[in-house]
């Protein structure tokens, strides 16, 4: 139950940006032709893409969408209104290219991977995707109702492949994606370890479960909770309760951020990733775009805690990467309206009165 | 002050698609690989665009974004924070290329063409441009503090050539923009109008008014309704408040309509067209797609008042149609998912228990 000798449970960030970056872009995103903060969102998120690049330009370069598959224990307990065969069954549709997150990375030009971080089937191999299982946990994390989810040493493997993952990847954005049938449960149980709140606020219907079955999930989570109760700190808190995509994805998050790349985050479950990321370093959420408020009932929640503002309110509920996929054309246009539109100057437009 | 004799103030709207197209349209999204209702409201736009077109898959095809400009003489009152000579500064900087809508139009391989519908300056001959100036209105609307802005018969012109600019254009969807210095005080006054609601709630700070401006633009407002009390009818109304290129905005739903076409309404300006159109044909708002929420303050609750929902809602204020085209990936999307997602059955994927 201990991690590797030389495993580190954070990645040193890059330096911030030139102390006056900022003023220079605001200035430049002021200087274009249009009213001041007419572009609103869009503006904000010009900024902070080039803060993140620490340029007065940003460029979004071979953005790549990953999504990070594994089977949960806890699916045992009936937590989710899907078999948990439907894991490895929607990895094969992603390879297919017909689940959603396939057909919105096609439409956006993103290239698409996805891991196997425990999926309970192996896989022939496929250009898209990657084996990243981990040892004594090729087939899911164990039942965290009975104890941890993840030994010590099992959740730093899987962070260490995250981060070594992101590292041999071209580019400079993470779009987060997920697939995990149970996993809407592990990432409440994370919510609430982490954040405070309540099993009735942080868990929700997931993939469409009723009433009975949403009371029967907030019964079989409080016992996980019970069962790890002194699994407190971010880490430790992931490895009892998380499961290994979050586990991947939370090293993926890491090594992006270290590398000055951009990520962006989906929904419920990728928040869960970032939730434990920003808990070991609280400035990794200056490198997250937030793209979606999901319709999953803790979201919403956690996106105040974490004191972020998502592009998106669409009503989605399917994880995958799909609202990460579907916001991706804001980023690209946050940049384009700093590189291509015109000054006041160069058009030869009148500024506001007075 | 009559219409021309043959002006006719609705088209005929296409008839309604087969009574079964709804289901079978809903099976299909249904039996996409994904929970029940989990793309959220990008369900319910491929559901509206598949019973716009009248088929189970709908296809987007050469898409135009009409940025629609005139002035208003209502300007001379100083009810914006711009002079009016941004106008057609602005015009000159969409065919130059260096507008927000101009950059955006580029991203998404929209269509741009811009309008001059009344702008109080004579162009250069321009690839772009189109000149669709009205009898005895070239430079701009009248001042509406002093009587009707139009005539009844500059009102019907205005709505013709709309028509005839959207019946020659190619494709199946229109994005409406629109430029005009002023513009947000017409739109406020046919809210007032049109709506019933107060100028406090109706008119807000445009570009960017402060308080002192905002106080002076509803006393301003007032007045025009004062001045125009007995103009109750939608094109009355219309006429004696609005503007050259609301008006000519008007047909251009119209028409788009009439042809079946998509119609992607941008922000408060925009809105005013459409709401003049619903007010004649309520049922012509099956065939808008509200593309986001302004943060211009009226909007939210004309939006309400007209019972739709926005797809974004990004603290934009900038009109030009820069929303619609923000908003223009989504309905790709819409039709991408229902065209291209495998279902339930030919990925070989379970579906939810029970």
């Amino acid at each position: 139950m201990t991690s590797p000798a030389d495993f580190e449970p954070t990645l040193p960030l890059p330096p911030a940006a030139a102390p006056d970056l900022r003023a220079r872009v605001q200035a430049a995103i002021d200087a274009k032709t249009k009213p001041l903060g007419a572009l609103g969102r869009l503006e904000a998120l010009a900024l902070q893409l080039a803060l993140i690049q620490g340029r007065e330009l940003p460029r979004l370069e071979q953005p790549q969408l990953v999504v990070f598959a594994a089977d949960h224990g806890i699916a045992a307990q009936g937590v989710s209104a899907y078999p948990a065969e439907v894991t490895p069954q929607m990895v094969l549709n992603f390879l297919a290219g017909g689940a959603a997150v396939s057909v919105l990375a096609r439409q956006h030009g993103l290239a698409l991977t996805v891991v196997d971080c425990g999926v309970a089937a192996e896989f022939e191999p496929h250009p898209l995707l990657q084996r990243l299982k981990v040892a004594g946990a090729e087939r899911g994390s164990a039942d965290s109702t009975q104890g941890p989810a993840l030994t010590t040493a099992q959740c730093a493997q899987a962070i260490t492949q995250g981060r070594a993952l992101v590292a041999a990847l071209p580019g400079n954005a993470l779009l987060l994606g997920e697939m995990g049938i149970a996993n809407t449960s592990a990432a409440a149980l994370l919510m609430a370890r982490l954040s405070g709140e309540p099993l009735s606020v942080c868990a929700g219907r997931g993939t469409g479960l009723d009433d009975a079955g949403l009371a029967h999930k907030r019964a079989v989570l409080q016992r996980a909770l019970d069962a790890n109760a002194q699994s407190t700190a971010p880490l430790a808190a992931l490895a009892a309760l998380g499961g290994l995509e979050i586990a991947t994805m939370l090293g993926a998050v890491q090594q992006a951020a270290a590398l000055g790349r951009v990520v962006v985050v989906d929904g419920f479950i990728t928040t869960a990733a970032v939730a434990v990321a920003a808990a070991l370093q609280p400035q990794i959420l200056a490198s997250c775009v937030f793209s979606h408020r999901s319709q999953e009932q803790g979201h919403r929640r956690w996106l105040q805690q974490l004191q972020v503002q998502p592009l998106l309110d669409l009503d989605l509920r399917l994880g995958e990467g799909s609202g990460a996929a579907l916001a991706w054309p804001l980023l690209e246009s946050a940049c384009r309206f700093l590189a291509e539109m015109a000054s006041f100057e160069s058009a030869g437009v009148s500024r506001a009165c007075d």
